[in-house]
């Protein structure tokens, strides 16, 4: 897809020089998104002389959408004085997420300009900020319509047409009553389907899906992609209505948490930011700390080979099939792993099907492993390495996947079990705790099969 | 979360047998979703009994929501001609996709038969299944509201009450002229906003993001996230208006390439269904496949380590680093490979920025690197090997993640620029790569630092 800001860009660094007065008749033309896109491609200077020009309103709307690097410097160039409008007007979860964004101090100093700004803003931001960004809290805007219970259709409608410029969403109504206690729901498709005359009681749904503010954001991601829900209401206690996720939200979720699992199952500490947008240090310590991590706890397969260096000195040949083994031991392992532990984000499985899964996956370790074993043996037939070789190996090979898939997939169930969340780089660990194992088991059948072999080798006592 | 389908179950079988009448009234408070969850959980003569008791507008909306399996069970229960009204009434995405889910014969008859009982809803079916189920083509509706150029926002309103209860999606309106050529875009939000007598044209967006129907659906969903489109007009050639692709569908789309991304990355073909929904066997075939190519491909460690049979031989110590070795070459190999493989899938990283990258991740490799060495060193000294091993092992683990770091992040660039897909399985491939690698530096450094060991130890010739 082209870049619509890496087109423009000329074009509108040329009118920066020669004529600003008529940026906003070009931009007016452009997604904010892609206009956030294009302030990033400037220098600083540019960008904050573009936001200069812009109505707080429309200013606002690009803001949102900024990194939180950019926003970071814009704030730096323009000042204090001159975000606060600029800060009024968005979204009160993105302009929550703006100050939680900056510095402690200046995100402070912003918050109190915004309350003599706009208290009802600040006021805003205090209530949201309470919840931890990955909650439902977090993504929840307290910009939703609400409407009391004794009003008709077209009053109603009436009243959307009012909040249609502030609101986030104005598909789904709220109804509340005293202390904002959420009675039901409405949906705009719904209004337009009754008679004017209607009462909204009649219209509404009571039944209506919420999550409480601490619900996190993966959870309500499922839950909204699974029942094709536009905006979820977030409820506090006494079914009182705090805010509203919208859809928009949910799929940056779902988006980010595919990058944190793709990181995770690599392991790599979730980055925030975008490749290029990642630090060089943040990169070495994201990725660092796993890599000594794993590193470290591999250092017991050399403890574990050591322990059979007796044989390996007898027979050499023994440790070229090191890395083949364990490879997949590490490969059945991991693959378990990932199955089970997708299966329990997406809640197809359970903790409480542990004996199932433990019964299914012992069943395919074992059949995998079969047909590993065939061409396994056949390849050391061809190597020429001899019969009790061909055993060893053939034997090693259905123990080990045997052994990667019952423990890859009962480790996360554990890890979940005890309240740890198994996506967690549990997976390179399983690999390391299965290359011990692996070598544990082929050492030991080695000294059954290869008995007359290392004997004949071993030095004299 | 509660299973709603699971707390309810009891209560409905006990009705089922006694008194079905009173099912319909438990089942207006229940959400489609929940139903069909319950439906999958009854046995298929009482989901067949449930959806008989059912109008066909009511069938339709929880038949959408079963997986293919059950919809296959139910078509096979209540046959095609009780089928085909339930499915013209579906929309007109879902109605392709269960006769695209069924066996050949029972979707030609199906269809068949729907061209009698309504042959607007097969003509849809028609035009929707030209194009691959993951493609733009695949996932949208002809289900939207479009109205032409010359009706005041009044109308506009007029007709979409009338559409309302038709169309998926009633919160955009389509703008189109002669042979369904797309003009523009409203959504409700500007319609409520805009004077009742005020012209459609002057409401509208001419400006309007669009994709073709050939569009892989993993772009559309990240279009749809990035821009936080609720729908997203397809257009055929001359800008005809094929279809609407709703968020619903990607929020779907998203979590179901996550799925797939988690899978790939630990060498399993993606599955569709769920974990416990896939049979025994599909597992075996789906992980048996790539863990045989990974085995096979495996062999080359066994071959590179059979070529320094002597060394081998003479210091057999020299094998008890193999596993610490490649699998700290596997793990950096992997984190940059993913790192890249992500952020070719948002966009962060394109094909051309390789010179950039390689900077990068030669840095990285060269940081984390020194880092492992340092520890590793420290460890050989402390086994006791002696300084020949401190340095072969320090050297080796340099050069190893400088290695893992580039060839990780490089390979799925060059897959990418010859237009395979990098996401499919390359992150075990790399493993292997820097297996055998990893080997061949290990052993050539060692002939170096540990020479004169190495000649002590081998045999006259």
């Amino acid at each position: 897809m082209l870049r619509m800001a890496v087109a423009i860009l000329p074009e509108v660094r040329q009118l920066l020089r020669e004529d600003p007065s008529q940026l906003g008749a070009l931009m007016e033309e452009i997604h904010d998104e892609d206009l956030a896109d294009l302030l990033g491609l400037l220098d600083e200077n540019e960008a904050a002389q573009i936001l200069r020009t812009l109505k707080a309103k429309d200013a606002a709307t690009i803001f949102e959408r900024l990194d939180e690097g950019t926003q970071e410097a814009m704030v730096e160039h323009l000042g204090i004085e001159s975000i606060a409008p600029i800060a009024a007007e968005m979204a009160a979860d993105e302009r929550t997420d703006l100050i939680e964004g900056l510095p402690d101090q200046v995100g402070e100093d912003l918050l109190e300009r915004l309350e003599k700004v706009d208290p009802e803003a600040a006021a805003e931001v205090e209530a949201l900020a309470r919840w931890p960004e990955d909650s439902a809290g977090g993504l929840m805007t307290t910009d939703y319509v609400a409407v009391p219970l004794d009003l008709t259709v077209a009053e109603v409608i009436q009243r959307i047409r009012t909040a249609a410029a502030e609101a986030e969403t104005v598909y789904y109504i709220y109804v509340v009553g005293t202390s904002n206690r959420l009675l039901g729901v409405a949906s705009l498709r719904d209004l337009l389907l009754a008679s004017p005359d209607d009462k909204l009681g009649e219209v509404m749904t009571e039944n209506v899906f919420t999550v409480g503010p601490d619900t996190d954001q993966e959870e309500v991601a499922r839950t909204m992609a699974k029942y094709d829900f536009a905006a979820l209401p977030v409820l506090g206690s006494d079914r009182k209505l705090l805010g509203v996720i919208t859809f928009d939200d949910v799929m940056d979720v779902l988006t980010q948490e595919q990058t944190e699992d793709v990181q995770r199952f690599a392991g790599v500490e979730p980055t925030e930011e975008g490749y290029f947008n990642t630090t060089f240090w943040t990169f070495i310590r994201k990725r660092g700390t796993w890599l000594m991590v794993l590193f470290i706890s591999e250092f017991f397969t050399g403890t574990a080979l050591r322990h059979y260096s007796s044989v390996i000195e007898a027979v050499a040949k023994l440790s070229f099939y090191v890395p083949l083994l364990i490879s997949t031991g590490g490969n059945s392992g991991s693959q378990s792993a990932s199955l089970i532990i997708r299966g329990l984000a997406v809640g197809d499985v359970k903790v409480t099907d542990w004996r199932k899964v433990l019964v299914r996956e012992f069943g395919q370790g074992l059949v995998l492993g079969l047909m590993l074993a065939t061409v396994g043996m056949l390849r050391v037939w061809m190597w020429g390495d001899g019969i009790g070789f061909v055993f060893t190996i053939g034997f090693t090979l259905v123990a080990i996947p045997l052994m990667g898939c019952t423990v890859g997939s009962m480790l996360p169930l554990l890890l979940r079990r005890v309240g740890i969340d198994p996506a967690t780089s549990s997976t390179p660990f399983i690999a390391t705790l299965i290359d011990v194992l692996g070598i544990v088991v082929y050492f030991n059948v080695a000294q059954i099969f290869l008995a007359h072999v290392i004997a004949e080798h071993l030095p004299p006592h």
